[in-house]
């Protein structure tokens, strides 16, 4: 049953510490990731399909999508919120979108996410229709009511991406389910680019897609391809057997707001 | 002047979210030093020579030590707080202390800190008694009013000090000032470990000096020395010189509280 008490769309303040900033003074990407799936999983907490209520009938919320886009990023200092709904619940699969709001409620950005449900004994994915009687369905916002005005999540074509580096994962990459974190990925691809992409443009769109679990002590592989003069792509994959770990596509603009 | 409205101790709130605890399910050492960072610039902040009010004089803290001594270390979804005060003023430091507590007020333990302020465009130490006439003097609690009850920082002897990795450094590493950030040596060395170290036992006590400043593109070289059984001490040199950049003693006791 839907709680009459809660909105469909939560808010979740963030503010944006001196340790959060790059070089720049702008916020970190990864620091914006973490902000993105707090609120999510605060709004899911709340709602009673959070992974505390999960764990006790043993699942667990998987990101398998995430794509930002911005036309400014935020500052050493600033305050500022996400926003975040759900845009739509397909069986296997709902789709979670973010607004990233200025103090004056202006947009730094939006971000859209792909989440599945899956049984943490089989790993298997669950119907979201069924469980909890499909309560998620009562907090659909859809794109009429409540707009994600960037691009859906694009195609990964792979052709000549070229292995530009390997690294070893330590315990800080590690999170609490021995899982190389989703957020440390971000970090790791955008440390591939050199520090003159950052001073000169400013990202502007970041995708990842999340393919297999890696774990502590697996190298990873990072293959790249240039799409075109703003955008490359990026695979990273297990160096012992090949497999696609996540994938990712990030895109520059030239500043429009120094 | 003093801000009669202020108190000497200021706290800090902090939740342990589920991107900042390690594979124990215990908060990451770098995030806890981060929150310390947060709440010393907090309280200098509230009290007119934080960074801001600094900037307009030209002059910034530097933190030169941090030891910091734990019973048990924050779990994820916990609540607490970081207390701060400062201890003592001498010409050119001051120390300050931290109690980092649980919502029941009962200690996680506690840490000391060493600062200098520096002049950013000499960046020579200045005069703290005499800036701001003294106002730091203000706000020192003395020892016997609030008990930092760990030990003082140590004294590092590098001997026999082996190579043991060097690390590039990326964009993720790099502050605002164009430095590798204080935390994320903090990372790189606990990275050093061995993932049992922090299975099998628990981070007692961490202490790190910092000697120079690196900058994006130094290459770090780690050398690990073993003090005894729990203790190691790491020396982070950078490699084109070998210009000593931090020293750090690294602690683990054997859990007891599961």
């Amino acid at each position: 049953m839907m709680k009459p008490e809660l909105e469909k769309i939560d808010s979740y303040p963030f503010y944006v510490e001196p340790f959060h900033v790059d070089f720049t003074g702008r916020m970190f990407l990864g620091i914006l990731g973490n902000h993105l799936l707090n609120a999510a999983g605060n709004h899911s907490q709340r709602r009673g399909w959070g992974i505390g209520a999960l764990n006790e009938t043993k699942h667990t919320w998987v990101l398998s999508r995430l794509s930002i886009e911005l036309t400014d990023m935020p500052r050493q200092y600033e305050h500022g919120t996400v926003e975040t709904w759900v845009e739509s619940v397909i069986r296997l699969f709902t789709n979670r979108n973010f607004a990233i709001l200025r103090a004056d409620g202006t947009p730094y950005g939006y971000a859209r996410s792909i989440w599945a449900m899956i049984d943490i004994e089989t790993r298997r994915p669950c119907d979201l229709l069924s469980l909890y009687d499909g309560d998620i369905l009562n907090y659909v916002v859809d794109e009429g009511e409540k707009p994600c005005p960037i691009a859906p999540h694009g195609r990964f074509r792979f052709r000549d991406a070229k292995l530009v580096r390997t690294i070893d994962t330590h315990y800080s990459d590690v999170d609490i389910n021995g899982h190389i974190n989703s957020i440390k990925y971000i970090e790791h691809i955008l440390n591939l680019f050199p520090i003159e992409s950052f001073r000169d443009q400013r990202l502007q769109r970041f995708e990842i897609a999340y393919k297999t679990e890696s774990r502590l002590g697996d190298r990873l592989a990072f293959y790249m391809q240039v799409v075109d003069d703003n955008e490359t792509d990026v695979e990273v994959r297990r160096e012992a057997d090949g497999e696609v770990v996540c994938q990712a596509k990030v895109r520059f603009a030239i500043y429009n707001n120094r």
